[in-house]
């Protein structure tokens, strides 16, 4: 289920194809985040359009609203929200662990406060295989504790116990046997942490290898040299995922790892705060010498914003908050990173991916 | 320009195919609203998907922001906003009559407060087509005195009085051959004034001729009678354009009466605020017994959100917020007017359209 292209024969790239219940996803890959059912202000065409092959959504926001009962009678999470290609879904892990939800860790799973209703409830790995399993997903996260950046040695080790533990329970409640599941590197930033997860994570023998707890505050140099040390850890013919990493500069970096999968909302949240991506760096789309710049957003690019659009529109729209700004931004933004990962593959295939992202970034930067 | 292609036996509904510079306008029919530039939250290609060959924006909205020179400057409106098929341009009399641009009107036309700089400006008929030749719009609507409802007849003669004025300088200021000039019927509820106006507008001689002044306030009955008196006023060769009404039930009785084209904001507005039209009435898609409802907004109407999208996922994405909620709505009650008047326009054909009327009515309400 998932086959390795091709390696870059100097970086630690390579291209892969990952089958899932619904279709083959070419990796490297970027997946649009997806956490309530849908791509914020976008239909599954458009996504489509743009190329994308995969998205994520999230366990338990779905759980909390509509319910994974109900999506389910609804003939599952694709039939829901109209997407037939291949969905992720994260466990929700990462979302609960938050002072909203007045979280606390004990041996059974995380208690946490739904402000819906008031009361207190459990979260547990078995849980969050039901919720997965009902949604019907392609892939499953197993349940993981993410300790904060800057935790202590105690508390990071407290932590992967628990992850690894949850993970093994996960496994035991896997109710589909269609739907993948990856379980979740942690350990912080201490490498001989990582090591002890990855290494019984991996005794149990899951279909990939997200690796979390990371792009949560720590410098960049630190993430750099996780990853690096992680990714052997991983068997090779296992796909990895960097999970919540989507910045296109990361993106390369980390492909060049060895990474395989990425998704984060960055290029949704950011075009809906009007920045958009070009070749040439980000842009503000609400600089004023916009308000006259019959250029695309980029005019190598060829979304259907740019196709159909030109900046001085766009600053139009977001200067009046029409709604659509917010649609033709985030199709630019998304568009260009599929585009990225496109000409990445490409590029691995060729043996030329160091020239390509060292041109890249000469380019963005 | 306009061709009459058939004319209804028993009603005074009739089938007509209006030129213009961009393409031809089958009518009846009906103008989506944009007017800042954008039917908000869509797309032209989704305009386009739905069958949609006109749509309306707004010269003085335009001129505040981003202002018709820019636009000129950018290609014209068409090139701007990425539609290439007929564009009704308001002239903005109807949106600057509000307290918040504290108009004063005078012999020379309407001077009005702008909050952007704190300072009155003038608002004139030369200035009015000025900007909709700017803008290249296809029909360009002349300036008009809207008088509010409930006005004495001393009022409404004073602003017929500058109707046909301004109506007469917008003619001699006519600067773009390809743009069509339609009048405005002002004349409050009073039938001799309604009278007085029209004479004397189509004595000038225009393109066409919109009914305005209705759907602000006036008891239903008064509005069609208002309408059945004026469409005799209007030569039977040229398009009437009842400006401003678009539900249902009014459209086909409107139809009936003899109106060829309609605009309205009413469909996009209650598609925001989580009302759908359906064949039998309108459904609040936020009332609970939709949460889990796996049938489409309308079971018979073949758009988009229809044939993607349950109730139950609109309920869910309105009760989040997220923004697609408002897209597919709008894409949903306007293509259900497109194609209420498809199905008038082929009724007419058949010489049916009576029968069709009165069995959409039965339905709907």
């Amino acid at each position: 289920m998932f086959e390795i292209i091709h390696e870059d024969t100097t970086t630690g790239a390579r291209v892969g194809k990952l089958t899932t219940a619904h279709n083959t996803v070419d990796t490297p890959v970027f997946m649009p985040v997806a956490t309530k059912g849908v791509v914020k202000t976008l239909t599954p065409t458009e996504l489509k359009d743009m190329g994308t092959r995969a998205i994520i959504s999230n366990a338990f926001h779905l759980y909390l609203s509509p319910g994974h009962e109900l999506i389910q009678s609804m003939g599952g999470l694709h039939s829901f929200m109209g997407w037939d290609r291949a969905i992720f879904t994260d466990s929700g892990g990462f979302q609960i662990l938050r002072k909203e939800f007045k979280f606390k860790l004990n041996s059974k799973g995380i208690s946490y406060m739904n402000s819906r209703d008031g009361k207190r409830h459990m979260f547990t790995p078995e849980l969050c295989m039901e919720i997965q399993g009902g949604l019907g997903s392609d892939i499953a996260m197993v349940l993981d504790d993410c300790p904060p950046w800057g935790s202590t040695r105690d508390e990071v080790r407290d932590s992967v116990c628990r992850t690894v533990n949850w993970a093994q329970r996960c496994l035991n409640a896997r109710c589909n046997e269609d739907q993948l599941v990856f379980a979740i590197l942690q350990g912080g930033t201490y490498p001989d942490m990582r090591q002890a997860c990855a290494q019984r994570l991996v005794k149990m023998g899951f279909d990939g290898y997200g690796i979390g707890g990371l792009s949560i505050g720590e410098p960049k140099e630190v993430m750099h040299d996780t990853i690096k040390s992680n990714v052997p850890m991983i068997p090779p013919d296992k796909p990895r995922y960097l999970m919540g990493v989507g910045s296109p500069l990361e993106l390369l970096d980390s492909i060049s790892l060895g990474i395989d999968i990425f998704d984060s909302a960055f290029p949704t949240r950011n075009a809906r705060h009007q920045t958009a991506m070009t070749g040439h760096g980000q842009i503000d789309l609400r600089r004023a010498v916009l308000s006259n710049d019959p250029r695309p957003i980029d005019e190598k690019c060829e979304c259907y914003t740019c196709r159909h659009f030109s900046r001085a529109y766009l600053y139009h729209l977001f200067k009046e908050s029409e709604l659509l700004a917010m649609r033709l931004s985030s199709i630019h933004n998304l568009y260009f990173l599929q585009e990225l990962m496109r000409n990445s593959r490409k590029a691995i295939m060729d043996d030329r991916f160091v020239d390509f992202a060292d041109q890249f970034k000469k380019d963005y930067l």
